[in-house]
């Protein structure tokens, strides 16, 4: 099928790369994924990586999103300060010398202060959200993951977000801790399970405390037989979402029970939406493709796709 | 020169052996160390460990404390639960047919519920403790470390305890997170410094939400260079050290303000004690030798010594 082509979106992360090849409308008519994340690269690093991905594809000018516009990235683009809507990100954008046919725009990531935190990618992704349900204009997003993001969005700008290490810590716990040793590094059990939700109701009720104190007692049920040798997994998986939890409703009180918009990976997700009912909010909603919309609504207000040539491709890989 | 010695007592962890050759008095007259922890002993397991370590001493009884009592120890010593004193302890010990020449007792760790926690070697220094300082009958005890613990000792017995896996954390986050990732892993600033303020306030300033809601501040403000890469080691240990102040406060309000008594290695211990004042707390009190004096009362206590048969030793090691 031949289709008027304006744009490449690469959503260009630590450990994937995923390309979006975008009809003039603003349809994906073909993707690609590999595991090119910034620190597995082919060699010819980044540029290399850039002309396999799109190999076959026109010479769209190329907009990318997350860690390639990191400091270890393929240009650092300096962080935009929240509060932040598509306008100010597109306006933080810079364009990199490709040594290809492309030209390449890269996104800023996002960043508060007090407490600091940063981002590159989740805001590009919120931007997607928002732009495929605009009745979100105003609404609390949640993004699971090695560190998952907890963003503010009101009036189509995000105005504060917090960063917690929830799947960075659980990868560590359970590959180099005492609580994983010698256990399989994921779940084996069907969800939603019982572990899961003895670690939610752990979480919660560590309290002010929080679950940092509670932590070592997953050691002290494995030992006494309170918990399965395959149950570890689910329940520090559970501690750990539930802190989140613990967290946002002691950041947030009340305003933060807002229904929640989830964006990630789907069982993930699952987990999170559990544990936010768990933790009394409405059941969330996942939220699909967020990346891919999000890269062409920058592209957008950017002034990138006014100024785009377009080109015919006959879709083979769509 | 010449003693009579009565007992050897054995402070065996997951990565350490200590052994005390015991005068009749209780005074240690010579100690030997190595690094046949339990994870990590010699060709022949612990009978070899054993006889290596007391190698040349007289055959007296044995008895020996710590991870050497848990599930991948010698002999599994099952647990006593709180509260418990030296004679509880005393009375959990087991005698192990060790293939030597010694009669080798391991003393038990103490458990409790709700919240499910476990020690193993702790409740002897503990012991030890109270037996050097009579005044300290009624005491907080905190032992920093891998699996730190926080003790509470009513009229001599150790009523309840908490475990925070602060060093093992510590040591999983500098070694192998993003936070520690090309740093050196541990501190390489004199002490104290800026950077451990500067992380003891972000602690303390976390309010109910906890040190997790700020772990990834770290790495925003190293972007940023709010935070210089040799900084990092101490502000991070002083995030995590003072998350646990944090937890006590908030587990033991007003009655956990009392003076603390410190047991651990004398680096770790002024880093805790500078915390503890930081959070309020009068300066708190170092004990030393803690383990060998807490292997003499548990001796005492389950009737060793007064069957002991003494030795006469010449000395060359102490």
């Amino acid at each position: 099928m031949n289709h008027d082509v304006a744009l490449i979106g690469l959503d260009w992360g630590t450990s994937s790369l995923r390309a979006y090849l975008y009809a003039a409308g603003g349809n994906v008519v073909a993707s690609r994924q590999h595991a090119w994340g910034i620190r597995q690269l082919p060699q010819g690093g980044f540029p290399a990586a850039l002309c396999a991905i799109t190999s076959g594809w026109p010479p769209c000018t190329v907009i990318a999103a997350g860690m390639v516009g990191s400091r270890q990235g393929w240009r650092e683009v300096p962080y935009v300060g929240v509060p932040a809507d598509s306008a100010a990100i597109a306006r933080g954008m810079l364009r990199v010398d490709a040594c290809t046919s492309h030209a390449l725009w890269i996104a800023p990531g996002l960043c508060r202060n007090d407490p600091a935190d940063v981002m590159r990618g989740e805001e590009t992704q919120i931007i997607g959200a928002l732009a495929q349900r605009p009745d979100l204009a105003s609404a609390y997003f949640v993004l699971p993951g090695t560190h998952s993001k907890w963003a503010a969005v009101r009036d189509g700008r995000i105005v504060a977000f917090d960063t917690v290490m929830t799947g960075e810590l659980y990868a560590l716990l359970m590959k180099h801790s005492i609580l994983g040793a010698g256990m399989p590094a994921e779940s084996t059990l069907p969800f939603p399970n019982d572990a899961f939700a003895r670690g939610l109701r752990t979480a919660r009720d560590s309290g002010a405390a929080g679950v940092f104190s509670r932590l070592f007692s997953t050691r002290a049920r494995m030992l006494s037989g309170q918990l399965a040798a395959d149950e570890v997994a689910d329940f520090l998986s559970a501690l750990l979402i539930g802190e989140e939890f613990r967290i946002a409703q002691l950041r947030d009180g009340d305003a933060g029970m807002a229904p929640l918009y989830l964006i990630g990976e789907p069982s993930l997700c699952q987990r999170y939406a559990t544990a936010a009912v768990y933790f009394g909010y409405a059941a969330p909603t996942i939220v699909d493709d967020a990346a891919a919309q999000g890269l062409w609504q920058l592209a957008a207000a950017a002034g990138l796709l006014a100024q785009a040539t377009f080109h015919s491709y006959f879709g083979v890989d769509a």
